[in-house]
């Protein structure tokens, strides 16, 4: 820094102290290695290549159209009153127009088989503070949220670093394609009352990151029916739930509440965000959508913690409100994510490598189990992550790092780059492959 | 609500069902007066007015005219990739630009006796955010900060709710016009100690919110001494800084900082906003500045729950950069702010109402003790509070609010609406104290 200070000895609290944030995993490592020797295809073509980034650049020129052709979303019109309006905004439950664009925005991902009403809408910078703020309002420190395991690795900062409140996993595994068993449920349940450990909800993503893969209606059900059975939470992030290749595939817990009429929905809670979907992470738009009156109330209040930037909320309540744009958006959108993926598994397909069977996301789970042989442990994939990251130059996230229980699984990003340069980290896994091979 | 949920009964946390929030107390049971009746001068002339919102309308025309003269600052250029690398733009450390040209706009209102390092800004959603987190950071749940009243209600709110922290006041009286004490210093951190409460720092608003004033150097220096005896922290939330009449009357611990060469600055922590000085609450713009290098480092991974949308910054920093501009708004809302407390001190004071000599702020302190007569209590004062609600139809906020220890005082919002506007909030006054004396 340009001003350096002497830094003696003055205490800080134990959550400034503490790891939880997790920054030191080998997720956010990998991420450091490419930062220190980017990849770019003129000027570093020996670059990492970043595929450990769930970041959405296939639709970018949609977005860029709409702005283009709608001067008037991003500014506020000359000598209007507009500017002012927006600027002195700091009414909590944020401007009704972008709550209603995004409940309406809600509802066509889902094909309109899920209502959403704009007063349940609790808007919040982003996903990560909604499933914190969620995490506060449901869980006391101590207790515990039961996730399903591969889980996003930033859940283990976002759930537990200033909340104080556990991850207890539920484990799930390649033999039913990872999908969540009344059995694992139970099991993680029961391991959390030995440790003396209260559970107080479900935390699950649909469709899964990591998995890039939605939770059939027959699975869901049946956490419904068990977070019910056991009077606890379920908090459903669906923050991918625009970027599964066909709205049919994909069933959002908001239908099944519906189709029971909202019965024991007063327990659930969404979460989405259009970080992923829309790809504007720098926006940091989140919300919570919550059936639970009380949970509404609190969240807004708490909200105030994490509000979004009324200049955002004005282009987007603009961009999100004209259905014509939006249809084309969604739709081209998925096309264009599940073209991707094709490319990608058909890529890694041929080398003999193959991946989970997904149907969503921006990233694919690819299983390199069988490289490890006889080193079929974490450590084993760690080396094999290591070799990847500074050999191949390919930063992808162990599956370790999202808490997966069995060894030699990896996300692989394929939506954060051109398709140039997919097809140059395919040659390299390509050649990758077949040294290997050779010994 | 649309959608009617049945609630039965699924447990919420500790935090969530708690009272801390505060929204239960006059200052924003005040609001929702003004919420159900607004004044405007054509449509609704008998309707409450609005004193109680710290609000800055008296420059925004200077605004106005730099966004009609500087489009850019709002858009990215056509064509341009301006707007992919903004909305992709997710590095918690915040745009390199905006966080020199926040740092630069820091020194400016400073009147350049203090230098801030970009490196060392951290950026949040507001300072409500800001607080909240330095409170995670240096204090642990059950820990205490001391802070000086009469402070700004909302502290009860961003320093306790979700941190499990405590707040001891120090008590500051009229006798010495609510001056900190070297002797109110101790018998606050005396108490804490009786009540076995750990003391981790004290958090000062320099200028205060509700005095409307800046803390004396002297006194500033005997904070700074007195934290470094105890080796706990610093916070000075300097959020109204450019809110001063006259830079040379504000002198930020920054300033002292660098007279001392920085000793003992590692426990100091500054808060800043754009919300008050540039009168922009709803674009979300807080930053923490912090001497201490594992608090930067924290805080900036910690800011992952409070970004600030990099639209938002994009649009600032093309503002702040700008120096021309930067230089004639700090002045001309000096002069401004100025204007509009003189009208208002002048006013009371022809009806006979004295109030705390100020020379910062949006907002006067205004001693209303001589009406409590017999009833100088806290509920003498919120039965004057109440009358004013709703006889005179103002809302102002009860000094019992801000935890002011005599009762009688009121803060008075001036900057929050028109100067014609204001001239009828005193013709009310003026006609309640006429009434008032014929009793």
């Amino acid at each position: 820094m340009g001003i350096e200070i002497e830094q003696p000895c003055v205490q800080l609290s134990k959550v400034a102290v503490s790891e939880t944030h997790g920054e030191d995993s080998p997720y956010f490592a990998g991420w450091k290695a490419y930062d220190e020797n980017p990849y770019d295809e003129l000027t570093n073509p020996s670059g990492v290549i970043q595929m450990g980034l769930a970041e959405n650049q296939v639709s970018f020129d949609l977005l860029e159209k709409y702005l283009e052709e709608h001067s008037e979303a991003s500014t506020w019109g000359k000598g209007a009153p507009g500017f002012r309006e927006n600027a002195l905004f700091q009414d909590y439950h944020g401007l009704k127009s972008f709550r209603t664009a995004m409940a309406s925005f809600m509802e066509q991902i889902r094909g309109g088989r899920a209502k959403f009403d704009p007063e349940r809408v609790v808007l919040t910078a982003g996903a990560t503070a909604a499933n914190e703020l969620l995490t506060f309002i449901i869980a006391n420190p101590g207790e515990a949220l039961l996730v399903p395991t591969p889980y996003y690795p930033g859940f283990d900062r976002d759930l537990r670093w200033r909340t104080g409140v556990n991850i207890v996993p539920i484990h799930c595994d390649s033999s039913n394609n990872f999908q969540i068993t009344p059995e694992a449920l139970e099991a993680a349940y029961k391991e959390a009352e030995e440790k003396n450990t209260r559970v107080k909800g479900v935390l699950i993503t649909n469709p899964s990151n990591p998995l890039g893969a939605t939770i059939q209606r027959r699975v869901l059900e049946n956490i419904l029916d068990f977070v019910t059975r056991k009077n606890i939470h379920l908090v459903s992030d669906e923050i991918y739930s625009g970027s599964v290749f066909s709205s049919s595939e994909f069933v959002s817990v908001a239908e099944i509440l519906e189709s029971r009429g909202y019965k024991n929905s007063e327990r659930v809670h969404i979460v989405y965000s259009l970080s992923k979907d829309l790809g504007l992470p720098g926006f940091r738009v989140g919300t919570i959508y919550s059936y639970n009156d009380k949970v509404v109330t609190t969240a807004r209040r708490m909200s105030s913690f994490t509000l979004i930037s009324s200049q955002t909320q004005h282009l987007l309540a603009s961009m999100l409100s004209d259905k014509s744009f939006t249809e084309k958006y969604i739709k081209t959108n998925r096309e264009r994510l599940r073209k991707r993926y094709q490319m990608m598994v058909e890529g890694l397909k041929s080398v003999g490598i193959e991946c989970l069977k997904g149907n969503a996301g921006l990233f694919c789970w690819m299983n390199l189990s069988p490289l490890l042989e006889n080193k079929a442990t974490r450590e084993g994939e760690l080396e094999l992550w290591n070799a990847i990251l500074h050999e191949v130059k390919l930063n992808i996230s162990p599956g370790s790092s999202c808490h997966c229980s069995e060894p030699g699984w990896f996300r692989v990003c394929f939506a954060n780059m051109s398709e140039q340069t997919l097809d140059v980290a395919l040659d390299r896994i390509r050649s990758f492959m077949e040294r290997i091979r050779k010994y």
